[in-house]
């Protein structure tokens, strides 16, 4: 493959969109149902999912991964490949994806939404302040944290501890200066001296609530349960008992409305929301997956990270809170990554290496191993890249061939929908004729300990849980409070199955530590750390930034 | 008037909007002159004022005001009431508009956008997110934070004197508690320790460049010569030593382009950048202001506060750096604002005091006086409150004859345009008839110094100008920078001529005290300070938020 490769970018602007006002139409919305943000991209009216509550759902399509490179797995590209490849065999299918983040895309990514021809378009906007959404939930988060400090400046009536203030600030922002900060400097008329921090957004809880809600009073709910402080006691102090859920709500009554783009081949596609993958369930919005189901007989939707964090949030929090019923399960693999888990150091990922790939296939069955567990029809994708060679390409289809796997050559970022339409034919057939018996991992109200001692061993294949003190701790607390029914939200690394981010493959006799547990009220679930998870990124030496600009007629230059 | 009194929001929700398809129509705009943002708001293409770049422009009208009552004096309200009155007399007419601050929303006042039957519509959007230019400002204002932050992290180059950076960061909010912080602790990984603080984002100098740019290449221009910081030896470091103009300019490039909303009567409105009027020149941008010019034929338009701030900055700043020939100024009174002016205290506003108001008079004198310096047609606006008596109207109106100065009443609150009319066609006599020979308060390339004293004494009428030893040494240091041809953005109290806020009436032998200076080298200009400055508003003991709401179909409640 010599052919001058395009950056995304030159792709996505030489993109040939259809205006949204067409769109809605072949979508057969009504006209109240929409709004237009510019020509290109919509939001829709929840009122849609009240109008269309008896017709029948389309089937729900996740797309997962094996643990990924640093460079990821293309999840992104094999489920806009796959959206556009099932409308070129003639089935209506939509798209639901979660919403980049501004703040990396000035750090070191650039921009992200697909790849190649398999691309979310307009790219610009989608990479930039797309519809306000996540301006929106900064917003709110900040609105909370300056009600907390006001009551606690103007007489502290509930007794907040500023020692024990859980809500930070956000921004979305790579910003590693705001990460520990001291607020409230300056003396009485400035408030009261505290310890706190920043976040990037996508890190907020409000962001896990937009995307776990189900209708505006859903969300409402949620954010009057969200934590934001303890009292002395180490009772809990909540938005609510800030009177705050009211205007949170407001503030987010725009951005609660799914958000309506296209990809480059015209495949409508729902980008709406976009929480972190490890504290947070790494998952678009419930309302999009919904509302994507209501209007397509197909919805190819993604998880964050690979199988065991992405597919087994997506199918143990967001499929219970939105009442959702995959009907198969899309688990995506490179040639590099499978290099990499057979012990290929990173810089010779791009050479070929059929015996490190075999060793490397290890991971890719634990995956398949899980989905299967979770009683899902499936299919392997292997997303090609330009360096893998024919040989690496035929050892994994036979071995896969071999295991009863199915699996699929998907090369959608060079052939955009035609390089998946054999993936898309195996999809459809294997949801008409695969086994299907859906069952969650855990029973809702079992213990947290056991909870997490199941994902530990079923999904991650570990032989058990090393609780700390302090987690154990806080497991009998957060049961006192009520807390005990929430399902569990791993905040693991996304690089191996174990909490060793450096140990590949598939390991064996391995144990988790769950080292901390923070409770997600509002969006439902208890996050348990089993490292340092950090909330806010920070800036390269050369920030892509750097290279940024807008030519005078204002098209966007550097991003890629 | 025993009326029942209906709130702003139940007015402005009942309102009868059309469809931004339609208004572009009768605006003439073409298709790819304008993108919609919902079917009430649009944002208009720059490209426009090239495409009528040889049409001959609107007339413009500046509305200015006495020194306020801390609830003003409703010049938004008279701005709203005339532009639809000139419509009702079959004169073209646009309105232009500053944008409401998100912030002080959640804090005291609950929303603004004009009032009664003088309002922009939708009132919510405007209050709250709108088009999302102010979050864009946000963001790019804290990009280039953390990129200086970053900078000084990763080997500081520039020599950043982490003592000496002014750069702040921003958010749009009431947040007494990030006044005054300490960043980047938390050891080696975290970035260096240093005092900062945040600004409420209005304040910050990239809106304030925002709406004095003229064009996308004229903004990134201005951006790129922002000063961040100092190093050790006081060498300024600009925001184009960080290579972030690029990145910035692409943040901006849609919240560079006006938008276009409509009043209750369907009159089209630009509502367009909010910059602070202390720090900064209190004006909607140049771009909306010139847009408004070329679609109309009158343009009506406002300036922060009294006209010794507002009108001053707007006609020697604004108008020099858009190259704006303003036909008339409007200046509003209240009724209230004379008898306070007059020794009223604030609680007895209600009650009918004529004396007092005669007292109060010399205010409004001194206005008008201002206005025939700068050599302008005026009139003066009565803005007509509930409370007023007939003989106070009277008294005020017969004094303005006797002086010879234009008056009419305005009733626009009550009755919207219906009730401007009298002003309308006044407005339009003036022009017509009016004496008219514009000049500025000073000449650009006269001294800092020169500047001020002049500023001072005609525009305020002090008899000179006391500079601290610090704004006279900082005074030599901008000239030998090469800011010394700037205008000068005078920081002072509203409600005052002079810089005591208690001062008020028509103070006599007073001398206005500089303080310390400030150069917006971006914006261009070079502001002094006279008094504290709060750049970050806190919330008050019960927050507005507190009471805002959404019901379950998305209507907002709460804004007032």
């Amino acid at each position: 493959m010599d052919q001058k490769v395009k950056s995304d970018i030159d792709i996505a602007q030489a993109a040939e969109m259809i205006k949204m006002k067409d769109m809605v139409e072949k979508l057969q919305l009504h006209e109240e149902e929409w709004e237009p943000y510019g020509h290109y991209k919509a939001k829709i009216s929840l009122s849609v999912l009240e109008r269309l509550k008896n017709q029948k759902e389309g089937k729900v399509i996740l797309v997962t991964a094996i643990n990924p490179t640093p460079a990821g797995e293309g999840k992104s590209t094999v489920t806009v490949g796959l959206g556009q490849a099932l409308n070129k065999i003639n089935k209506k299918a939509m798209i639901a994806l979660r919403e980049p983040s501004l703040g990396p895309t000035m750090g070191l990514k650039g921009g992200a939404a697909g790849g190649g021809y398999s691309q979310v378009v307009p790219m610009e906007d989608i990479n930039l302040h797309f519809t306000g959404d996540i301006h929106a939930i900064t917003t709110a988060h900040n609105a909370l944290a300056a009600m907390l400090d006001n009551h606690v400046h103007r007489g502290n009536e509930l007794k907040v501890d500023v020692r024990r203030v859980t809500w930070k600030r956000v921004l979305d922002m790579n910003d590693r200066a705001l990460r520990q900060v001291v607020v409230g400097l300056g003396g009485p008329l400035q408030g009261v001296p505290r310890e706190s921090g920043f976040d990037i957004t996508v890190a907020s809880e409000i962001m896990a609530i937009l995307c776990l809600a189900t209708s505006l009073k859903d969300l409402k709910a949620r954010l009057a349960k969200m934590v934001v402080a303890y009292t002395a006691d180490e009772e809990p102090i909540t938005a609510k008992d800030l009177k705050a859920e009211g205007a949170l709500t407001l503030l987010l009554k725009e951005a609660i409305k799914p958000n309506l783009v296209q990809t480059l081949e015209n495949t409508p596609a729902i980008i709406h929301g976009g929480p972190f993958a490890n504290i947070a369930h790494g998952c678009n919005s419930v309302i999009a997956t919904k509302m994507a189901s209501k209007l397509a007989d197909f919805v190819v939707t993604e998880a964050g990270f690979g199988a065991d964090l992405g597919a087994e949030k997506f199918l143990d929090i967001k499929t219970r809170a939105g009442n959702i019923d995959p009907s198969l399960v899309v688990i995506v693999a490179t040639i590099r990554a499978l290099k990499m888990h057979g012990g290929v150091p990173k810089d010779q990922l791009k050479e070929e290496n059929v015996e490190a790939m075999k060793n490397g296939l290890a991971n890719l069955e634990k995956h398949v191993e899980t989905i299967r567990n979770f009683g899902l029809p499936h299919v392997v994708a292997i997303n090609r890249f330009i360096h893998d060679s024919e040989e690496e390409i035929t050892t994994l289809t036979s071995w896969c061939e071999q295991k009863g796997i199915n699996v699929e050559l998907a090369d959608v970022w060079a052939q955009g929908g035609q390089g998946g339409k054999a993936l898309a034919e195996r999809v459809i057939h294997e949801i008409d004729h695969g086994e299907r018996n859906f069952q969650y991992t855990y029973e809702i109200d079992s213990s947290i300990e056991e909870k997490i001692n199941r994902i530990a061993k079923n999904i991650y294949g570990a032989k058990g849980v090393d609780f700390s003190p302090q987690a154990k701790k806080q497991m009998a607390i957060f049961e006192k409070n009520g807390w005990g029914d929430f399902p569990v939200c791993m905040a693991k690394t996304q690089y191996s199955l174990t909490d060793d981010p450096t140990r590949l493959g598939r390991p064996e006799d391995f144990t988790i530590t769950v080292r901390e547990l923070k409770p997600s009220v509002g969006a439902g679930f208890i996050v348990a750390l089993t490292g340092n998870v950090m909330t806010m990124p920070g800036l390269p030496k050369e920030p892509a930034a750097m290279k940024m600009d807008v030519d005078e007629n204002g098209k966007a230059l550097g991003l890629f």
